[in-house]
């Protein structure tokens, strides 16, 4: 009995140290798919998810990616979380305004802020790229990184979505949790690549997606280096746009930031139009999905007309270049988590 | 015999298991600290690094820092190669000028061009920052990134250091490399954070520095994205400079980046003082080198006077503060690799 059970132990331990030398992943993958990606529905996009990472995967298969070059990018708003009936970051603006109010009696008479505090926000949004970039710098700026990110976590703490009164960190979709999850446990590096505030997404990725602040790419304001009082160095976020991480910025961002092509990418409107091309013009094997915000009792259902995540452009050509286009309401059985 | 042998592989796999669950890095420390930084002289750089390392890395010690914020941050030039008699990003633009002269006849007439093809670097340096401007768009732009990249693999190649005749890539310090292994062997993410181009840097640190591009943090030029002939996407370097990541700016590249603050930062030179300020006032155990050229014979000696790598405010700072100084003579037992 004794020696059965150490050589049960050995042969366990041998196992498996054989496949953290060889990669488990590697090796385990075709075993590993039964139980994979559970919220999906067997349909088209999870079956060429699953086909995509077991041909790149496989150990001398024609298409085998090396494990550093697995890169994986995602978009975040309405690919990993949702972004009705506003973009959360929005919402984010909009409260931070109204608890800074006080401290600016000015606001109540002068645009765009006098709008959001009378909580009509379309007419805010309706002053254009001006009025934006003054609820970006009220709201975004005039602080440090440090006090910023700690303002950015007492909203993700308190504020409710308006629709479910859930945490916007419960807003997000379990079956991309799984297939975040699915990817790296098969040697992929997952990355944000959103229009998203870089220093407001780093908040929360790590905790909610598994994806280190390394790991994220997004838009950024001016950050200023000083020497602050009694010597101590600081970083101050300025009230001026620096880079926006949208459209044509994606694949610009991705070649800044990561410094190598993308071997698989998601997103869901034409904002990620720029990036799935990128992608999916590299050499060898290549994954391009979209997200098809298609259920109107589960989630929300909008694409070519929506004002806010509108896929037209982006839908047109992925149907023409055979990428893969997830059907919200067929396609995943679960939207968001268990609530917590 | 046989059951001994079973016994002997099953103890040393669950031990293997157990380093790997908790850290074999952390388990082992100790243990591993002999033999590490063998180019190295037993002197204080070498004692305080250690001692640093084993701090941070003791599990349940007071100073522990967990893997994923066990970041390093180290400039380039100067810090992990030599940079001397010029940084070698200049000496490829110079290379590129000369091979890229019979296109651009007006060259032989014009600023900064006429003195760099007559050899005297000085005087086309001395027309500022326009003409600095000029030579890097001459020769980092208007190509693709992948072009581009194919140009600096094959100056890398090819090119000569003047005074040792050895490939750039070879005048790599020696006691930085094995630092880097030793710091990853802990547990470190190691990143470069250099005033040189992200783009060129990127083509050489994998290979030379076992650091994978999206590690390398660098000064950038605007990059566009377009869809050229037959719909192909791609990146174009254009000839504006867009970030400098040198000075004030590493510490804002830090941020950017990475979007954690170091507890372990490197440089040689002025450029640096902010980023070791940066790291060195956050919280818990950091730390801050810098590399002090004091050797002659077998680098160059140079500091507070030099105009390449100049040294002379982090210098006082790091004697004030107590950062360690590499005396690059008395510290380091080899400086270059063994030729290959």
């Amino acid at each position: 009995m004794r020696i059965g059970l150490t050589a049960l132990i050995a042969r366990a331990t041998v196992l498996s140290l054989i496949a953290l030398t060889f990669g488990a992943a590697t090796l385990l993958s075709e075993e590993r798919n039964a139980g994979v990606l559970e919220s999906w529905n067997d349909g088209a996009a999870k079956r060429a998810i699953i086909d995509f990472v077991v041909r790149v995967t496989k150990d001398g298969g024609a298409e085998f990616v090396p494990q550093a070059q697995r890169i994986a990018v995602f978009d975040n708003d309405g690919t990993l979380w949702a972004e009705q009936p506003l973009y959360f970051q929005l919402a984010f603006a909009i409260d931070r305004i109204k608890s800074l109010a006080p401290e600016h009696p000015g606001w109540t008479t002068t645009e765009p802020f006098k709008s959001i505090l009378a909580g009509d926000v379309e007419t805010a949004l309706a002053t254009g790229e001006k009025g934006v970039a003054q609820i970006v710098a009220a709201t975004h700026a005039g602080m440090t990184t440090e006090k910023f990110g700690e303002v950015v976590d007492e909203w993700l703490a308190n504020a409710k979505h308006p629709k479910t009164q859930r945490p916007y960190t419960e807003m997000v979709y379990q079956p991309m949790l799984e297939l975040l999850l699915y990817l790296r446990d098969n040697g992929f590096k997952t990355y944000i690549v959103s229009g998203g505030g870089v220093e407001f997404m780093r908040r929360f990725a790590e905790d909610v997606y598994g994806i280190p602040p390394e790991q994220v790419v997004g838009s950024s304001g001016v950050v200023t280096f000083e020497i602050g009082d009694g010597g101590k160095p600081e970083l101050i976020k300025q009230p001026e746009i620096e880079f926006v991480d949208d459209g044509s910025g994606k694949p610009v961002g991705i070649n800044r930031f990561i410094g190598r092509r993308p071997i698989f990418a998601f997103g869901n409107s034409d904002g990620d139009l720029q990036m799935l091309q990128y992608t999916a013009a590299g050499n060898g094997a290549r994954f391009a999905g979209i997200v098809h915000h298609t259920d109107s009792d589960r989630e929300w259902a909008y694409d070519r007309a929506s004002h806010i995540g509108k896929l037209d452009k982006a839908l047109s050509e992925a149907v023409t270049r055979g990428w893969s286009v997830v059907d919200m309401k067929a396609d995943w059985r679960t939207i968001f988590p268990e609530k917590r």
